[in-house]
């Protein structure tokens, strides 16, 4: 029962499908075209390479030991058949044949199959707007645009670019222009915050914040109208400015390439994704499809779903490829789990940010919590930020979000709720979730822990909480009068703002709360403020027994409010 | 409906309780007794006190924002009455009253509750031989302990010291003991391996590997039957040999310390520990206990088991604190999750060992994966070593351990499946936990997903495997003539083994093996060899497909081999 596979596209999930269903199957004939001449490459190091970090780009296509997936490798460790520059042009799904065209020569073949694979990736979305088309403009989808990026640079072509998007393309991208080239760098971005629809607004103003202290200016609310220059971009004009810009890198955001996929008459998504189910298959059973072309379940919202990302293609093509050899392999789908490095701080997620639960029609309340990455007594230590969405009528938790170090920290904390987030759990099993304690690496009621802990006091109403963009609104129109702050921590950290705003601003240690009671100020709201939200959860459970409830605990407290950029 | 409770302990678990329930019944009255003058510390970071990492033993005592946890800080911050130097003598339940006495001044005091809680701890392991009351022997179970250790090194006293037990506390130990002081250290370890009845003995001999490279000896397979010395400690006597020591630190387990409840009639487990159910009450429903003095439910095999764990001890005083509330918290158990920082690297685990699930009447196998912690194209990285120990009849995984630099990556990894261990997953929910991608934090493919692919295919009976304790013993016996190593990397890896051993070691890069099928030795078994184990592999399906089966694949490969400390 051997069997002809054919794939197109050998990018990620398609050499991962070929070579799964081959190590199943060695009897079967596999074909693999790509229309391009560089394939199985690691397209998220592209960044890296543009940077520096990975200084050739043969790395990104090389195995862990070394050996350049080439044609040849394919052929010799793997017999398979890989054919480059041969672009897939139409399918004949009845005749189960496919027509490819050599991109040089220009030959024509059709070539047969018994299954197909459709690993066709993603293509940037284009701006409507004049001057895409001149020298210096990018996008970064693919490896030769890359290479073409760096040789600019590496030219001394570029002092000054523009980034079109602040999604994490655009970041990284940002990242890989200034930290080692020191390219001055703008980005425009047409929403209010970075990192859109995946973390919340204020998770985003810290990132902003970093990127502001790296020297990278985010320009928010802003459309680019079109890029000027005569052969070579010069400007870049937005609705409100014009920048200068030797280089333009558009990342816009990617959607899926399935015209191939539409022409056959495959079922695809309104968003353009190729619909499959569960084992991966289209609307036609005998063909597949994964990785960027295609829509998965978002098991948040049970959903259909685009999530371009390269850990989910490798994973999809293992299931395809055990699928192909006649198993029963499935992919549930995705709960969107992403990290990013930024200059000296990690970004990670896993699930729903507040605005995007918002806008699947859940009620979602954000728990926010700031506390040491491991044992505070630990000599070497960071702050971590973290926010926990949770649907306030049911409790169940839609999605952490957060922001570390560079180090492996973050992500560490977001694979364990990445690991349990399609379960429904709710906030107790953040609250007791088990994660090995040791204080180089963890607190003994670890900063997951206290968050689940948090979520919960909030959602027994016990805990009544602002996030930083609610205090910087406030404190802007704070001459209103209605209300002030307390200041719940120790006198030496409290002195300085009571001076500066002695009339919005007070001090009462939290130990000192009890014995001072009667000089808290009862006839206006009060912000309750601490280092980082503990000791004024604490002063307001006093306040509270004492009847005063028109307090407000800032959750991540000062810490949060510094991070912000915030500057008091 | 103001509550007395009294609490017997004000460490870990005391002050978690006392301070939950008070934040939810801020009118109730607690009193916390401990015999120390010296409470809420932080245990595990005894370890990094005595190194010197953490310069005062304060330091453990201190919250987060530097205020020390002291009686007046529990009057104070919390509104809750600590009595130190304060011993329990013992329970009288039927009038609800505790006697107490005070250490110094020996006054005796009843104390009433309506709730009391037991945090009373664990204690050493007392070895019955000679010579542990002489000066200069330690155990470090508390904070007392510690500073005299510290003191003693400080001062110059100690060159030279005997560490008893080989356990996470004894490596710990050695580690603060050699790293900053440089104080000559020798550890008599009683079984055959490290970390015993936590690793398998291929991990063991890794960690082994990693302490001798630091210069500690440990000798095992041996016990110690006397100490000796007049005043102090000048000897260590074990069955094999006599070491000098200037001091011994005994690090051979602890146990509940459960006296008291003992005495008060209260179920105690044939181990010691106290019997609680999941919400902490022990066989008095007016009773609770949580932390080092009971026993918990082992979610992987449903029995109870010993966990004096700090993480573990945290969580439960919260469920305490939140049941004397009246609420309906539970703690369910544990999977026994741990991570310890042995000199430049991290050990972690969750679930079972090897051998532990073995002694468990589980028939288990061992899946074990190399590979980088991150995008193998990226500069800083480094291998990572994880063994995931699965059932063979249900395909259950029943554990993971696993051995990193020191970083977070490794426990990052063990937080992912820690969280799902109690719901007894499948090999394939290892293949396609959902693990955030980016290559400066993990693989597309990242090792976890890897290592569930790699125990499938051995489920499957597509991937034979031998570990390198069985290469080793095979190596040791190689002049027998059955077996001879098929080495399927590059010929410049390979050709220095078949210089050096013509008779065992055969080159055939897998690349080359379709071609050159004809030169595979086919009358012998043969050990297939790579770097990692992954193209040894591939090389297993090639000879499968060609009818020759009597081989089998290094699991690890040379990297394995040469982590293990094996010079060949």
């Amino acid at each position: 029962m051997s069997k002809n596979v054919l794939i197109i596209g050998a990018v990620a999930l398609g050499p991962k499908a070929a070579c799964r269903f081959k190590r199943l199957e060695p009897d079967a004939n596999i074909i693999m075209v790509d229309q391009s001449d560089l394939i199985s490459y690691g397209g998220c190091g592209i960044p890296y390479f543009i940077s520096g970090d990975v200084s050739d780009a043969a790395q990104l296509q090389e195995t862990s030991f070394h050996m350049l997936r080439d044609v040849k490798f394919f052929q010799d460790a793997k017999d398979i058949d890989v054919r480059i520059n041969t672009r897939a042009l139409s399918i004949d799904r009845k005749r189960k044949t496919v027509n490819t065209k050599h991109v040089i020569s220009g030959k024509e073949e059709t070539l047969s199959y018994d299954k197909l694979v459709l690993a066709t990736g993603s293509k940037p979305r284009q701006l409507p707007i004049s001057g895409i088309d001149l020298e210096g403009v990018y996008t970064v989808t693919d490896l030769h645009k890359a290479i073409a990026i760096k040789q600019e640079i590496s030219e001394g072509k570029v002092g000054k670019a523009v980034i079109i998007g602040a999604g994490f393309i655009g970041l990284e991208m940002a990242e890989a222009l200034v930290d080692l080239w020191g390219i001055e760098t703008d980005i425009v971005e047409i929403t209010n915050q970075v990192l859109p629809g995946i973390i919340s607004y204020n998770l985003a103003r810290m990132v902003q914040c970093h990127l502001e202290e790296n020297e990278v200016s985010v320009y928010f609310n802003e459309e680019v109208v079109r890029i000027e220059g005569k052969q070579r971009v010069e400007k870049v004009v937005t609705g409100n400015r014009t920048l200068d810009a030797d280089m333009v890198i558009i990342a816009a955001g990617i959607m899926p390439n399935s015209d191939l996929a539409r022409s056959a008459g495959l079922k695809i998504s309104p968003k353009g994704g190729i619909v499959v189910n569960k084992r991966m298959q289209t609307s036609d059973p005998d063909i597949y499809a994964g990785g960027d072309c295609v829509e998965v379940t978002n098991l948040i919202t049970g959903k259909p779903s685009y999530y371009p990302l390269g850990g989910l293609a490798n994973r999809q093509g293992r299931v395809i490829g055990t699928n192909l050899a006649g198993g029963e392999a499935e992919f549930e789908g995705s709960v969107g789990s992403f990290v990013v490095k930024l200059f000296e701080i990690s970004v990670a997620s896993a699930g729903l940010s507040l605005e995007t639960a918002r806008n699947e029609n859940f009620d979602p309340v954000s728990a926010f919590m700031v506390q040491f990455d491991r044992a505070h007594f630990f000599p070497e230590k960071d702050l971590m930020y973290l926010e926990l969405v949770v649907d306030k009528s049911t409790g169940q938790v839609l999605g952490i979000q957060g922001l570390g170090n560079k180090g492996d920290g973050m992500v560490g904390r977001i694979n364990a709720v990445a690991a349990i987030l399609k379960s429904k759990p709710t906030v107790s099993e953040i609250s007791n979730l088990e994660l090995p304690y040791s204080p180089p690496f963890s607190s003994a009621m670890d900063i997951l822990n206290a968050l689940g802990n948090t979520a919960e006091n909030i959602l027994a109403g016990k805990n009544r909480v602002i996030d930083a963009d609610q205090f910087v609104d406030w404190w802007k129109n704070r001459e209103d009068g209605n209300t002030i702050c307390l200041d719940c921590r120790g006198w030496g950290n409290a002195e300085p703002f009571v001076n500066k705003y002695p009339d919005y601003w007070k001090s009462i240690p939290q130990d000192e709360l009890r014995a001072r009671f009667k000089d808290v100020p009862k006839d206006k709201k009060l912000v309750l403020i601490c280092n980082t939200g503990v000791r004024s959860y604490e002063a307001q459970l006093i306040m509270d027994k004492a009847g005063l409830k028109n307090t407000y605990n800032l959750q991540g407290g000062v810490a949060a409010l510094k991070k912000w950029g915030l500057d008091l």
